[in-house]
């Protein structure tokens, strides 16, 4: 059986742009299985494709093939990659749409340029299908990455969200607000857990609780907990949180040890974190 | 070949979500045929993806393995269960997603409660990866519903839409607006066939004909007829019953077998159904 | 194994119509693999779907069946068809769906008139369950087009959009509007060789360059440039064209080899270009 292959993409469900990506991998490699993971990306936006494609692909088998295409820069001079990492695959642009694989020293990274492995006829506006649709397909078919090109060492990484950490408070932001309006945070688990308890999270002028799950949260109510991206969450139960707090991708977000020391550092720990 | 496992949820599909539960599918039982049912159910709106659940999984083969997410309760104490109900399978939380499937006496439901066969860690936010996807899975490979936990003889059951007939007229409800603005309402074919003829439809204040299909209306024209779920449904023929009646689900409809004796007792029957 | 099936309807995704027709043919041709063009085409609209499914067929690799279902005139007397072309299959209505495979003389079409290969019972709404699917999952299966009924010399067209061309100059119309709000033209690739260089663009009162790839263009600026359609395409690099013209479908477009000559004749040329 060939391994599994996913697309993330900006190019929504209403044009033919996914099911001529799809045409390409399939008329290589018939018996693959395509699972998508998302078309709708906002345009262009290759922060939000990499957050879900990080969120997405730890849950695939090892050898799975993940190809993204969210490419503002298709007819420029950016490179498309396949990089290597945790045991899988990814293909697209080489313009930081794979920054969370690219962490630590476990990854590879060669440049697609080998002409022979893309289309006959290379469209300069449209490489998702005429690109890198085709060297998934000879991924997923057993073709190793180095047959593609050269090693690449310099990948394109986004500035990636991150967090500020003191010894009692860490400080981050709002990655991403999903469907139902929970915000998902910059802030891992494992962080939260370093800080001890009780914890208080702030966030767009409100103080919120840390609770476990959505069942200790009265209908309605706001609070924090560790969502399924083992990472704090903003949520209300049975309602959105983006829509109650106004929040969105960067607004920031404080979690302290005690109440008394957070009201006293918050801002000066809140203005020295990075922007994205 | 693997049974084909079909998925319904209100996950939407910008999100990584669907993704991480293809993902735990494909990770346990990597031949799956996953079908989508929808992910746009309404957010937490179980009775949308009961009814939507209902239409579709008849159509599929036996042994289908049905996996329906809508669950405004995680995070609570309400159960996970396995229904096996019609020749089919349907694995999702007890908060009464399953009600179509739960009338008659030809139906077995057992509790998700068997630690083993959920995911190594469970979120406490996530059960569609963790409990309800692992689960699909290895019903689609073969493991008994009954392994997964006790008989559940009590599932939750929602107050489902009726109809209150008398001997010549019958009220209902509508159920679903569907994307053409099509009323799909509670009266059944072998309701209004048991009325006789001829009939006349009261909604929102208008008398419509019921018509045998689209091209019995002029264009434009509002009309009844029996739609391709064996319901009456109110139409536009090119047009949007919806927008045109300002109806949606819940807007009472009374079918009646003559004029005269239907407009005597109109409220009356109308009043007395219940709500849901 | 089985050949592809595609799916392109204007049935969207929420509702149970898409999830219906998927069961129909795997119910028939169990191990079918089947690969959504969209679900999103606007409800009834016949032109957009063929446009789409234009572009998508024509990747897809030779012996796929193209099931396609935008059907405004269920419940006439409209007929459907199976159309063979370019070595791909067709099934659905005859409506003009598929006037962009019945050029030429490569095409047969065959009335799905036998009643046989339709499920036993058929909804008189719902055809595309009902009728196209089971004969796609046929065809798939290898049933020949001429069993399904008797052949259709006369199969309904659209006025499909065309250009009008000059020895300087080509008149040609917005075919579509894309996720991205790039205009793809009527004008082809081929067209626009003839005609030489330099070449000057003229929409909705503005004067554009005919540029490589979107490489050579500013960030924000209007340009024209030959798509992964081999069309005309009318793009603003990282922004939306169809925003920045308010263009769209029937949107008229110039393309003129001299700039003054272009100018002397433009109004003329456009008045006489048929609408569509």
């Amino acid at each position: 059986m060939l391994p599994l292959l996913t697309l993330t993409t900006d190019f929504g469900t209403r044009d033919s742009y996914v099911a001529e990506m799809k045409a390409a991998v399939l008329s290589l490699a018939p018996g693959a299985h395509l699972v998508d993971v998302t078309h709708d990306v906002g345009a262009h936006d290759v922060v939000e494709a990499a957050l879900t494609l990080e969120a997405a692909a730890a849950r695939f088998p090892a050898g799975t093939v993940h190809v993204a295409v969210v490419d503002p820069g298709v007819g420029t001079a950016r490179r498309g990659i396949v990089v290597t990492a945790r045991g899988q695959r990814f293909v697209g642009p080489d313009n930081g749409l794979f920054t969370p694989f690219l962490a630590g020293e476990d990854w590879r990274a060669f440049e697609l340029s080998e002409r022979r492995w893309q289309a006959a006829t290379v469209s300069r506006t449209f490489h998702g299908r005429d690109v890198f649709a085709p060297a998934a397909a000879r991924l997923a078919l057993g073709l190793a990455p180095d047959r593609f090109g050269p090693a690449v060492d310099d990948p394109v990484r986004l500035l990636w969200p991150e967090v500020l950490e003191g010894p009692r408070r860490v400080a981050g932001v709002v990655l991403h607000a999903d469907r139902f309006g929970n915000l998902i945070t910059s802030v891992g688990a494992a962080t939260l857990a370093r800080l001890g308890t009780p914890l208080e999270i702030a966030i767009a002028g409100r103080r919120l609780p840390l609770v476990g799950t959505y069942g200790d949260l009265a209908r309605g109510r706001l609070g924090g907990l560790v969502g399924s991206r083992e990472r704090l969450e903003i949520v209300v139960r049975e309602g959105s949180a983006a829509a109650a707090l106004r929040a969105r991708r960067g607004t920031r977000v404080l979690v302290s040890r005690t109440i008394s020391r957070a009201r006293r550092s918050r801002s000066s720990t809140l203005r020295s974190l990075p922007r994205y």
